[in-house]
């Protein structure tokens, strides 16, 4: 969407806005007002919250400071609906998000229309371009909301003690389905650029500031695993007593996995009515570990995938090791990308050497990791799970918030996380690229996690 | 209701069933099913869990153990609304009820009618005499939590940042309202029959156990307030200090005071607007205190209750003092009771000595204290605000629990808790007797709790 | 010791005031400089700030109060050695005293010697009648910080890793002893006095302000076990699952043993090598408790003597049951009391109705409960172990604390604890009476605390 | 010290092997058994458990492994002082470090004999290699101890509420002493090689686990201070509300910083007796910060660095760019160093490029930073403070532990802890070198942690 010559950029955002925002919509269709009120730990929030704050981001970053006539839909939504925005003033504290029965979902639903309709207003003409970059900035914010909004009902029903499912319908692998063994693709010793540098005079090749800004590094020879680690493989693990050997885990991981009686994965249930014992919960409710042990292995923590890849004999890449063999995988690849969805019809050119991120993501409605597939190369880099990597998350050579209040999204976290890669199968497709750095603290379930194994190389 | 020659106690009891059952739906009538999720502190649970709980009772002590063809609503139900009967098996821990947005409020309000329908087939004959025993504790069991759902939804909405009210209406005293002076009432010394033992021929002179057995006890001379403290006295003991004078304070008050940085009692509120510089959150939302200040002060832990009488030169009465003051007050009542509502209909003869129990109590609709009015003798011993006393919570002399699962339903719970009596603002009427112990732990402040000062006297 | 016609008052009581500070020292004597340091739980102290504290007591509320001429020993030890009195000002926190390095144990001796020095110069004349009963309080202060002492290094030597003994000789019963089979007393129900009210023109009749007023109180029938419970017993109650059953167990005391993970009383450890299985560490290192198996049960928590009674279908007495039993107890023995040690040589006079307090005390050196004898009536109510009652701690009709900081001795702490009655195996003989009331929360299990047996009777 | 043709390397060892064990005992000297039984803090272990841990470390992985003969000391020493090697067995929870009373000091000391005795024999001759390597690890341990030995006890004493000093004389900077003015080197961008890779023909050449392999990175232009931020400069960030503005704070310090009621660096107290309203604690007690402004601050978190370093506009430097400069400044200097003490005795080879390590280190006996210079240059990178820098500790490209339990030294505590470079003023001189890691977590405070500025510089 370039900013000159182009027939209806506002168009073509608004387009985008509506795509965007009715996703969101669609995730909530299986949820009852009651479901949206429950908020099964500190990590999370209710799905209604998130309803409410993607709104408030738009009202808050673009309505109240691009359109001076702008009507704010209620004046305590300000300051309710601010997640941590410290420079915006006081905000309720996040445990009190379970005590939001009033607004009523109604009101809620309300608002966001309010805030379409002046979205839609603003967006009948061209923004200035810091509107726009802001809206493109609520856009992918509300992308990382919709995955929040499946990793935290997920959680959220499986709290219940009845469990019950988020859909009825069940999509695992056929029976047969066996994933292709795991195989090495070495990669040479060298510099490279890593990160991004916007454009400044295209407002649409968006990036997160975190990702900013494209810089060297060198990397070491080292080899990256075809796809991620399965089910089976992992199991294999913890019949090896991985869960009762303080040699293959992290003091920090031995100690909080002892004190959280971790055993298994989270999500994983000891079930002696199946062949393997254990049962997986999934969006479709507990299934069989037996029909999901080709799929690759979710909801881990970093300790866990740590331990599993020093067990393994490996090691977890760096975060730029995984960006490296990202990039040069993607490079290979020919130049007539499919891609599916929303995405292509906003003709999103900034992805446009990205051309084959049609991995397992949310629109594929699996909501589930899938075997990987028998092709060459390596498999399985977007969706499905985010990769644990090894590194710790802090700010590029050259960083900078962006400025304001805004400058809180990214930079302010930058401690005592870690980096994860690659989107998984909640993530919208057209919110994922290679350089893209999700971050959690080490001791983090609830996401779709799991890890691909890397190893050292000899030059 | 005797248990010979009486035309029709089915029907008497169902009449009863029917409109207490009625009675805790009317407390739900402005909640909405998201208001009904809320569980804002671990003493309290979600309105919806209130209603099923209630039902389960009923279904679990007698349907399923009295009407041999009766098919329960739900199998799961049986261990899912089971609130701490070990002796049933496995149940929820309670911070679970949190995450119950399944069954949604309809299924729970089938459960209802479904217990309902059988209820009232069960009750179209004479029930044997430990179903008629069972009813009736169930449905004392069900005014119990009458009351716990207007406390529950009461700290609910109030710790919503919104503070939004159960009720627009509020219910003020007028302005020129003055609660009449306190004075003291001297009781002489002497042997006194406390507590209560049912007549084993009669079902319907209903106590719960751990007001069983009637004993005798030794009361010194004493003298107990005409009224419970108000707002008004309340703040002088404030303004004097009151929290931040250790001597006034239990050394574990003191050390839960500042833990918990309390400076007034449960839902008061700083509020420059106001004459006296508070705001307390009532059922109808924030109102100046200079308009409740001849109301009884409410919400006080027993650390507070204490607090204050010791700065007032006083203590609080036992247990032991409040019952005999109360029995005497009663008896001195004329002949002619005039009961209202419910309990008037079911001719409940076990009250016919307690005549005057007229007080403020949930039928009132007020949900809040009132002004004490200016007549002799001691007002307010019922309803209003519950009186915290000085008496650890233990069981009577010869006190033995009901058989079965049923005996965890009191005694299980007598250690670090104190006893309160006579009901409050939102206990129904029926549901109060001079004999009825409330038990709660110290530092309890959620419940309408106050206190009416004692003293010592001379010989 | 009457105030009038006695040759020399004041020599009495420095004599006692010499026999007891040199007892504290005497059960010092096994102790390093290191050892006095260990603090090994927040209820202990390390023993070298018992020896400071109780030096602190004579100064703070006799010596700087009654001696207008004298030198305190150091400028900060006034608030440095405050163990809770408010009203004297600031203090450290308690678990601050395990940093107390400084000032050496050398120092503390020297403070004490200061002490001593300056309280026999006071004593070389009679005292005024207010200083007198503050030292008969700050020598009843000493004898519970005697009993402190041994407790708290017990608890710390046993959580050294090496689990050394206080002291390398064990005494344990012969092989053959075997207890007296329990019985029951049976106690006829009637009016009774309980609590001391304290001669005012005596100042030897020494009580604490919490077992004052003498008052009336109404018992009713009751039977009471011959001895406590034996570790052969408690054995039993532990070999039918006692703590797994929920149903044997308060609320509250089924959710800490749970989260301590309780398996059996504190001290004992699971041994194989033994033929019960288990041994029990002791002031002498761990013993097999085949070998103690017939000693009183201690160490146990309120919630583990509650469920022990229940299993054995009986329950715990009130406090005045205890009393009752105990003071008729007493009257029954004949008038030559041979009473041992220290509180012989005093001519301690409130004593001579109490003749048989010649039990198992800290005199006798065993420093472990021991097998009762086969003699008719109570035995082993005082000494061996404190008595567990059901009676929580409140302050008697007409009880008033002591005036200023000393009204803080006991008073504030008349909350959420549970009386226990009849001293122990390391209480000193003259400390206690059968007023005595000692009180520590339900949890509390490093005192020699254990229980008797109660029961209802019929009329 | 190669392993061939050198005269006597074993005598040579054992020269170093006494230095530092006696340089341990020195550090002892002004401490007594009470006060080196102190544990105030969790991070924190006691003096004696120092000195018996770092005995055991040679008893363990020396003696015990190439001595067959050895007898050890004590059969329960194994697991006792065992501090974390899972691989070892079990071994005590580090918080019941403070109960070790015994065995007392004297036991620790005949220890500490019994063990250097034993290393003297088996020094009497060349040891094998993989045994000098292992002695060479012991005395890196023993300076490692050495250092948290005087940042435990400074904890400790300053804990007791006295606050004592570790020793009376204070050595402060002459009051007209002032910093130079803070200036800033530039340094250029390009490939360089951190870490090293010790030569396996050498046994002295040695660094640890986690400082290796040596290899390639690459550094962006940047520019760093040429000195330690001072105590008055921290100083007006905090006169500029620092602590209150959460624009400068990474979220995780604002929230652990409110947790802690931090307002200063640790050691600082509020005195209004001073001038600047601060005094600070040092190892010779409290001064007023005055005297105290041109030195670097220290005991800093990593939270109040990194926030110090927003509010300057610039960052924390990486740990790459720390020793990328480092490593230049050293090889700047001159071919004769001059270095001091014990490292000079044992001709330690491998700091032959490391010319100008004469900071102010433990040797210096300041045990407190002191002002910088006027010289050019980066001055005080070594001594002094720590420095935190912006990396988190993780493996280097081809890291890998050492074999064995000793592969738990280092690796396992490789998250959520930061970098720190550079030594302190109580780290021994010849610990400390240009590829030397430290690290700890984020809020850290209790060692001598200060912060240099970094910031980027164009290209």
């Amino acid at each position: 969407m370039p900013t000159t010559s182009t027939p209806a950029p506002a168009a073509a955002l608004l387009a985008r806005y509506r795509a965007i925002r009715k996703a969101t919509m669609r995730l909530c269709a299986p949820l009852s007002p009651e479901d949206m009120m429950v908020q099964s730990s500190p990590e999370a929030s209710p799905v209604k919250w998130h309803l409410a704050h993607t709104s408030w981001f738009f009202e808050t970053f673009v309505l109240r400071e691009f359109v001076p006539a702008y009507q704010p839909f209620h004046p305590d939504f300000h300051w309710l609906f601010n997640s941590y925005y410290n420079s915006l003033g006081e905000m309720p504290e996040k445990k009190l998000r379970a005590s939001f029965s009033r607004p009523p979902l109604d009101s809620i639903l309300a608002y966001r229309a309010h805030v379409d309709a002046a979205m839609a207003s603003l967006l009948a003409h061209t923004p200035e371009d810091e509107a726009a970059r802001r809206i493109a900035l609520g856009l992918e914010h509300e992308q990382q909301h919709q995955e929040l909004i499946a990793t935290d009902i997920k959680h959220a029903l499986f709290t219940n003690p009845l469990h019950p499912a988020y859909r009825e319908r069940a999509i695992l692998p056929d029976s047969e389905t066996i994933a292709p063994p795991q195989e090495w693709l070495a990669f040479a010793p060298g510099l490279t650029q890593v990160g991004i540098t916007p454009d400044p005079d295209s407002i649409d090749t968006f990036a997160f500031d975190n990702e900013t800004p494209r810089h060297t590094t060198y990397i070491a020879p080292f080899q990256l695993a075809t796809r991620p680690v399965t089910c089976a493989e992992y199991l294999a693990f913890m019949d090896e007593n991985g869960y009762t050997r303080p040699e293959l885990w992290l003091a920090e991981g031995w100690t909080t996995m002892r004190a959280e009686s971790w055993q298994a994965p989270l999500y994983w249930h000891r079930d002696p009515a199946t062949k393997s014992g254990w049962s997986i919960y999934t969006m479709a409710g507990f299934q069989p570990l037996d029909q999901l042990s080709e799929t690759p292995v979710c909801h881990l923590s970093f300790f866990e995938a740590d331990a599993y890849a020093r067990w393994a004999g490996c090691r977890l890449p760096t975060e730029f090791e995984w960006e490296y063999a990202a990039t040069e995988a993607l490079s290979k690849i020919n130049c007539h990308p499919e891609r599916s969805g929303e995405a292509a019809e906003s003709k999103d050119l900034r992805l446009s050497a990205a051309t084959n991120l049609s991995g397992n993501f949310v629109e594929s409605t699996q909501l589930h990791p899938i075997p990987a597939q028998s092709k060459p190369g390596l498999q399985q880099l977007f969706g499905d799970v985010w990769e644990w990597t090894q590194s710790g998350y802090t700010g590029y050579p050259g960083y900078h918030p962006l400025p304001g209040a805004l400058g809180e999204y990214n930079g302010k976290f930058m401690s005592s996380q870690i980096v994860l890669r690659g989107g998984s199968c909640v993530t919208p497709a057209t919110h994922i690229r290679p350089t893209y750095r999700n971050f959690f603290g080490p001791s983090t379930r609830w996401q779709f996690s799991g890890l691909r194994l890397a190893k050292d190389a000899a030059m």
